[in-house]
């Protein structure tokens, strides 16, 4: 059975934004690994044969299917050993847990709160519907609402950031002196944002936005990108 | 020459409060290494013989001394190497990199907010017209300014800690398993807050607070401390 990697898409197919999926798309391309990729909506998740994951990613590989993010990427390491790691072991992996939760609670709803109405406009019709009433529950504001004044809150956003600008101006990556899952994991939040959206997150002289085209480089990227 | 720490020290000599002193003092700890502590004043630090650094902790071991905490737990890794390590090597090294400045930046400036009028209180009344001069500089707002409604701010200090926390939901240290200097490094945070304050910063149930008790027996920090 081929590999096959499960991803969200916008109403253009080509257009894969979800940070969550590009952490595992990096995560296989980190290993060298081949995979087709196949778009789905946020409204055909329940779908997929074969997983009953609420959410993607979804790999499927060897006829078995692994969904979350941080999961395939640990099965990654376990399954192909012998190629450069993604978590590690020991300290090194639970640091990296801790990196991943800082992204997870600090820069994907710092980055939502700028362009969740860029998300929306970008989705396909059949799931603008679900993406509002969700995100505006969780909100409790409209999507409008919660993009407003983006321009001036951006600042702040930025201030938060510090603690990993400051580590990309002591070193290459976060991981060192090569890239490993925390980068790609934070990767993923600022690839989710250029992908659906114009709005400037990063000053272009910003450490971070310096590491970001190093790692757009060292995995190739724009080559993965039909758009 | 016996191996000696300069830390700094309150009004009550016994009383070291200092974050980055108790860095290396864990550190040292960590690494089971004896030492002689030398209580200084902020005001004594220039006149310390044999060290030209502006800031405290200071080691001095075998007719050199070591500044900075980072630096002293770097130089404990390569001269104490057959002992636990502290900082590591690779992407662990990185990695607590990355811990280390999230806690300069958020938690050590988060707590500073929240205690600040409570250090100036606990110092040596030499040191207190310093203290004042700098810090008031510093955050351009007098110090009784600075700490003004704390019991309302705290809420959003706990809130801001969420990474770490989820972080320690998901394993015993911030290190994993066992502690290392990243779990150092917040706990020196924490204790300052508790040497200097009876402010409570966290709930008593907050997984954080769990930790920094695992932390404080598996150093054994009461032993250390003589109040």
């Amino acid at each position: 059975m081929t590999r096959q990697l499960y991803e969200l898409c916008g109403a253009d197919k080509t257009v894969r934004f979800s940070p969550y999926c590009w952490r595992t798309r990096l995560s296989l391309a980190h290993k060298d690994l081949p995979f087709e990729t196949v778009p789905v909506l946020f409204t055909e998740i329940p779908d997929i044969a074969g997983s009953d994951s609420p959410t993607v990613p979804i790999l499927f590989e060897a006829d078995m299917s692994r969904s979350d993010s941080w999961a395939i990427a640990t099965y990654l390491d376990e399954t192909y050993a012998d190629r450069s790691s993604l978590i590690g072991e020991g300290a090194a992996a639970s640091l990296a847990r801790f990196v991943d939760n800082y992204n997870n609670t600090l820069l994907v709803p710092g980055v939502a709160q700028l362009i969740i109405l860029d998300i929306h406009d970008m989705l396909d019709p059949a799931d603008q519907t679900y993406f509002r009433e969700s995100r505006e529950k969780r909100f409790g504001r409209s999507l409008e609402d919660i993009q407003a004044g983006r321009d001036e809150r951006v600042t702040q956003f930025r201030s938060s950031l510090v603690a990993l600008r400051r580590t990309l101006e002591q070193q290459m990556y976060i991981s060192g002196d090569d890239p490993a899952y925390a980068d790609i994991s934070v990767y993923g939040t600022l690839q989710w944002a250029r992908c659906c959206s114009s709005f400037q997150l990063l000053e272009t002289d910003d450490p971070i936005a310096l590491w970001f085209d190093r790692m757009t480089r060292r995995y190739d990227v724009q080559a993965q990108t039909a758009w």
